[in-house]
């Protein structure tokens, strides 16, 4: 692909309710110009889940980014990195030779939360929000492949530690085993401290055609798909097929072997999915993630880290930003500017990010993204 | 350009709360890969602007539309244009050789409604909400250009005229201006039936690279673009600079003038705004909307009609399917295949439709699309 980061910038991560959207949009967009050493971007691509309508042009026009197209994507929880994905792709086609793709959510503010199903939803208005459906995907995993529950909430152990290593994370802390199982049960078998929080935050990307001044990060690869019909007599968990299929697709177009990622962003929204993520990005075979993290593999000082900002769970989940969030963790990793989450090395890295929650379907949309050093 | 609209399709437009989002998908996409003559799509982008999350998914996975990279996009009341514009603009760069682009919405359904404003939207929340952001320009036009109400109530009483001659339009009457100016005050000096209603339908469009087996339309231009600061000091009334910005743009990306046009279908979302639209494009100039409908070009019959649809007085506002269901419209017309409300010899149309309604912006989104057949 001929799509480079020029730069990357976020906001604080965490529930910030004194903060406009505005500020947050704000703090990640002068940031990510900045890094990027441009004043000017052709359009803006902007994810965002809980709106409200005209929310991008009052944030940007509030920037002085005015008259240029802005479009506002809405893909669920990939909302993010659908928004990046099209940044990317107009370069690639030639369409823009330099944009500015933004993440954005104030889960805090009024009218966002639940997502209210409609009166013809019976599946959703019966309770099946998301942690529902990964808890049906925990239940299914911890009795087909003998995961233990000590092994699922390893997963918020190893990325909760990670986070410390975050100054931008919205939850960093040292926690135990214990302490996660002990946690609140929110849908069995998942405890609180296994589900990503409400968040605020926003995160941003300059893309252009050739290489950055700043963050000389290439991008490889850039997949954008969309689920097929799914249900219990599925073969595999929820989520899977979607994942293995995006991400199969991605590293074919990079070129690169699984094995061959020195650094990953996935989409742990709850502690099962990272494990299903790393099994469907090929890290593990299907069954085995949990060994996959018991050895350390995945964890900072592993060969493979996996989340080193924090991931979802520990970052924060603020819906449409999370997506660009991954995008500036991986290009900080791959220029060496990760401060003490720093993965020693790392050259190439990987996005991935699962938007869920229809019922009936395999994951609204799934994006794997590949970036490389220069 | 490069682009060619296959085939259109729409449902039925009104208040239907008796059918799901999905009904009103499959009507617009069924009937839209029919006229085209094509079962697969490589791509689905949807205007929508009240989602809730993931609607697009599932009604397009309900229709058997799975994997392909679904995209929601959101622009305010240009949702349904800017969905369409991205189609074209992805078979314009090469990007895909025949995409969808739907624009849905049920505004009826639960979670819909008026747009709620942030809590730090001060001039929302005193009430600057749409009905009220037009009445300041109605007021402003009728002071400064001698515009008299009657004149104003006369947009509503052509376009619900033309509206007869549309099965599928929302409200089909024939109305006098003291109907008109004697239905109940809304937001002064707009009476209810000069407002736009609340809509349920859903509106489609294929969109490729080959000239259409069917519906021969060639995209001629696409124009997206969003509005500067406005406050009352600005030049014009709200919206104009854009829409005028836009349609220039576009105008000259196909090499017309305004007079070359056959037909338009612009964004009436109150009478003021086709007057004001009519000026912005160059139809009449600045102050003369007034006489350009009084003398009957604009009515069926006339040289250029404007909105033979009904607009969206008439045939309705579902807001995230309104831009489609223009496109859908200008092909019909363009094809020869509009019925009662023909416009005879249409070789050249048009279509605009502008997003608003943030305080302090001009517009946050304006799209202008010059289709020819052949």
């Amino acid at each position: 692909m001929s799509a480079f980061i020029y730069g990357v910038g976020t906001s604080q991560f965490g529930k910030q309710p004194e903060l406009r959207a505005e500020d947050l949009a704000a703090s990640a967009v002068l940031e990510a110009l900045e890094d990027a050493g441009v004043a000017d971007v052709e359009a803006v691509l902007v994810g965002s889940v809980f709106g409200p309508p005209g929310l991008s042009q009052r944030v940007l026009h509030a920037l002085g980014i005015t008259r240029v197209p802005i479009l506002t994507v809405e893909n669920t929880c990939a909302s993010g990195t659908s928004a990046y994905h099209e940044a990317v792709m107009g370069v690639e086609n030639g369409r823009w030779d330099c944009v500015l793709a933004l993440g954005l959510e104030k889960m805090t503010a009024t009218g966002s939360g639940p997502i209210e199903p409609e009166p013809t939803d019976a599946e959703g208005r019966a309770g099946m929000a998301l942690p529902a459906i990964y808890a049906m995907s925990a239940t299914r995993y911890l009795a087909c492949f003998g995961l233990t529950e000590r092994q699922l909430a390893a997963v918020s152990v190893k990325n909760h530690r990670h986070a410390i290593g975050n100054p931008r994370a919205q939850y960093r802390a040292e926690l135990s085993v214990e302490d996660v199982l002990g946690s609140r049960m929110i849908a069995d078998p998942l405890t609180l401290l296994q589900c990503c929080p409400i968040s605020d935050a926003a995160a941003a990307a300059v893309v252009g055609r050739q290489r950055g001044k700043r963050a000389d990060v290439r991008v490889r690869a850039s997949v954008l798909q969309s689920g097929d019909l799914w249900d219990y007599r599925s073969e595999h968990v929820w989520g899977y097929e979607l994942t293995r299929s995006t991400g199969a697709a991605a590293f074919a177009q990079a070129g690169v072997q699984p094995q061959d990622l020195d650094v990953l962003e996935v989409h742990d929204a709850f502690t099962i999915s990272e494990i299903v993520a790393t099994e469907a990005l090929g890290l593990a075979a299907e069954g085995h993630g949990a060994e996959l993290l018991d050895s350390g593999r995945t964890a900072l000082g592993g060969t493979q880290p996996v989340n080193p900002s924090g991931g979802l769970l520990s970052r924060g989940h603020p819906v449409g930003a999370t997506g660009l969030g991954q995008i500036a963790e991986i290009v900080w990793q791959l220029g060496g500017r990760a401060g003490a989450r720093q993965v020693e090395g790392a050259r190439i890295g990987a996005v991935e990010t699962l938007g869920g929650g229809t019922a009936g379907i395999d994951g609204n949309a799934c994006v794997v993204s590949v970036l490389e050093v220069g």
